[in-house]
């Protein structure tokens, strides 16, 4: 321990400050806004969020917690369960917390990932007390060294009053280096993000504080928590392999090279297995500049088709974990980790000229897209990223499987019943169906591309039911408003959006 | 006319091109995608567009048109009418070419307005055959100097086989120097935008493009049309006044100074009349980035609150117009002109940090709103440039009356028909009620916050009593599905969004 604190803790004066997960956490005061380290369970705090719940069962101690995104460890779990949050932002995915805030228990504040910080640093949200952030090492300065994610872990140790610091054992010093800090100043004297390419490194490899702010070091050894998307399926496999044929299209006609442009991926697993169906294309030299690296990114180095990313995470499956962090240094130098208001940033988004591939719940037929909210109401996870890289993005897709529920619902519907991405921001619909290309139409011309390339019978006939009242009716984008949601409705009543007839034809 | 010539015609060698309308509209072919300068009613072609008109009376020709937002002169009216145009993007204002979109007899894509030339850039949607484009004059080298607005008419011209130049002489030579003509490199050489301040200039005064593009020039006399806004009223007046107790409730919590940050105010009456209503404020040395410049805006430089404007238009009444362009030398060196890819450019609106003040024609409990869809189906006149600056923006508000018709319809709604800018994307709704600030909150708190202060008397009560009955049936945003539009089913069966109890009662 002698040896790996002096490794680990290079400031020696301090060394004094280590301390167990309860004594960190007892800086936290009821009421308390809390910035914590974790982007899509990776490099999040893992103890001192625990012994925070722990203390909350005995004790008034409500938080406000902030992160970069999603937690793994069972933090938010186990926060949830002790009653120690009261209101979250501004990303998450565990299923107990999103219990909570769809019984209205816990205050969730959806955000698109680059503002976060941005409200922060203008003091338009509640101020962050105290930042608890994941490090592999702390310098001979004072300064943070992160480990497998960035996230707003910058922006929160910059801002916290206190700051206190898990070092992780498991996590390997080799991972330094691999970060790049990127504080934008503040306004007016805002510069321009200089990156110019995926692969620019523009800050430091810490996140620089005064070292008196860091009140409380803890050591711990817990794993990052594995990723739980599912391996490539027969309908992302052709979801993957649409898309590939698209792009394909799009070099023969002179408007993408064979490496086509930088490329975004969402987290999850539609997104993970169209870059997965990358391997098997003709494109080489790709570029990510991504918000979560994940099993795709290294297998696409491995396959020699990828040449850099950036991302502001890194999550993979336990198997995968395995093998690329036993053997970081091969990936290091194709590979850059920042904050998450960088990899998201609009600015550097629209100037890279990014393809953004992102998941929908449900899209409708005008390519309106639901990303977040089933049936219109209960929060699946949140926004994202999503709408950082759509709008800003040189070409947005969104991917879905056609049904879900074993053919009970449809992935595209008449409305959707909850807008993340509206039109504007929507270019290709692709699903194990098809891909509709909606580039340069208007909403009519979407609707019978969407419902022709991309919906499984007998969806698409009802589609086009729908569309053919609703025009009679006319506009520019037509609906029927009274029938707009009777899909999602006759789901909630009947378990199907299936319309009687069809639903009794189809069991026969 | 010769000595005019001279002025305006400076390269020498461009004076043989000088010709009619109808013979400068001889480069139109049927099928073709012209791009046309304009943007809100300024700066637009105005007599070859008409021509081409003219030849669609008696010939099959159809073309698609690009302009940068909406025209004056009756054009969109009139190729309407002669059914010259098929397809149009990506702003319009008319009602007779609405009521065509409307009846989907003309494909209207209705565009982010900082999005059309980068897809054109890219050949990602039809290239510009034939730009037309308004001018004050014709430099030594050939480029062209733009009137009252720039619009897309830089990168038209430089993307177009061929330009026809209307000279207009009612537009003053004093406009010249007033343009900062900036084009973004293509990718992957772009570079940032290096404007760090509303006022900053980084390009040229003219549209470089090689002379012998230039096929046909037309000499014009018609003056630009004038801004069709209504003068303040009491509600609008209200609503400005909200707005600035808010912002000086801003600088007193030491979030602001007294010169606020960059100010966006979106096209029309209600967001005049809110800049309007900044002349008597406590705020001085305000600036503007914006895409039009109203009579607010000189109303405001005249009472000494407003020391800079960028923009992409001058749009003005007829009284200020004359006004305004009689005196430009007097406010000249405060004002500059852009491509509307530029005012509109999230890189620099997020860079200033942009106070964005848009309309909106209906929002929801949630803080959701449609810009642009009448009952969800029928186009107004677009999205506009607000989807650029809202999402970028340091603060996003939406303003809107109340109630509109008489009290039968309510602007705040249970859920809007129509989505173009998201509850992430809305920080303030403010009506001639009240104000509700929504930064930091959850959905369930920004329903109580619009419901409370925002709503008039009786759909307070009547959104309270869905927001309870929603809430019953939980989420993160409740919601009861088929009773989210009733209010917009029955406006429609019965010219009133008030229940018939209620509806009795008032006419009682």
């Amino acid at each position: 321990m002698h040896e790996a604190q002096q490794q680990r803790i290079r400031l020696p004066e301090l060394r004094n400050r280590v301390t167990t997960a309860e004594q960190a956490a007892s800086w936290i005061e009821d009421g308390m806004t809390v910035g914590m380290s974790g982007f899509t369970r990776a490099g999040d705090a893992k103890v001192v969020p625990l012994a925070i719940a722990e203390r909350a069962k005995s004790e008034q101690l409500k938080i406000t917690l902030m992160t970069g995104a999603s937690l793994g460890s069972d933090v938010d779990k186990t926060l949830t369960e002790a009653g120690a949050m009261t209101r979250r932002m501004p990303f998450q995915a565990d299923p107990t917390l999103r219990a909570a805030i769809n019984r209205g228990e816990i205050m969730y504040v959806d955000q698109h990932l680059s503002e976060t910080v941005e409200q922060l640093r203008t003091r338009q949200i509640n101020a962050i007390d105290v930042a608890i952030i994941e490090a592999i090492a702390i310098t001979e300065t004072g300064a943070i060294i992160p480990t497998t994610s960035v996230g707003n872990s910058a922006s929160f140790a910059i801002l916290a009053d206190q700051v206190i610091v898990e070092i992780n054992l498991t996590q390997s010093l080799e991972l330094e280096g691999l970060h790049d800090i990127f504080i934008p100043k503040h306004r007016p004297q805002r510069e321009p993000i200089p990156i110019m390419s995926a692969s620019d490194r523009v800050g430091t490899t810490a996140i620089m504080i005064p070292p008196e702010k860091i009140v409380a070091i803890v050591i711990t050894e817990k794993a990052d928590s594995a990723s739980t998307i599912l391996p490539p399926d027969e309908e992302t496999a052709q979801i993957a392999a649409h898309l590939v044929e698209f792009f394909k299209q799009e070099v023969k006609d002179g408007r993408l090279t064979n490496s086509l442009m930088p490329m975004q991926a969402g987290i999850g697993t539609i997104a993970n297995a169209v870059m997965t169906g990358f391997i098997d294309s003709p494109f080489e030299h790709l570029q990510m500049y991504s918000e979560v690296l994940q099993d795709s990114t290294f297998d696409l180095f491995d396959a020699g088709k990828l040449d850099f990313a950036s991302g502001s995470s890194i999550t993979l499956s336990a198997q995968k974990s395995q093998e690329v962090f036993a053997n970081i240094g091969k990936y290091k130098d194709r590979l850059v980790l920042r904050p998450q208001e960088v990899s998201n940033h609009p600015e550097v988004i629209r100037r890279l000229g990014i393809i953004a591939i992102n998941t929908a719940l449900e899209a409708d037929i005008y390519g309106n897209v639901n990303s977040t909210h089933v049936l219109g109401t209960h929060m699946m996870n949140g926004i994202g990223g999503s709408g950082d890289f759509a709008r800003n993005a040189y070409l947005s897709v969104f991917a879905t499987k056609a049904i879900a529920k074993n053919g009970k619902i449809s992935s595209i519907v008449p409305m959707v019943t909850h807008v993340d991405h509206n039109e504007h921001d929507v270019d290709i619909i692709v699903t194990d169906v098809g891909l509709a290309d909606l580039r340069g139409l208007a909403p009519r011309e979407r609707a019978q591309k969407i419902i022709q390339n991309c919906v499984a019978e007998p969806y698409k006939q009802m589609l086009l039911d729908y569309l053919a009242e609703a025009e009679l009716r006319g506009g520019q984008t037509p609906h029927v408003l009274e029938k707009a949601f009777s899909w999602h409705v006759r789901y909630r009543e009947t378990g199907t959006m299936l319309e009687q007839a069809v639903a009794l034809k189809a069991v026969a």
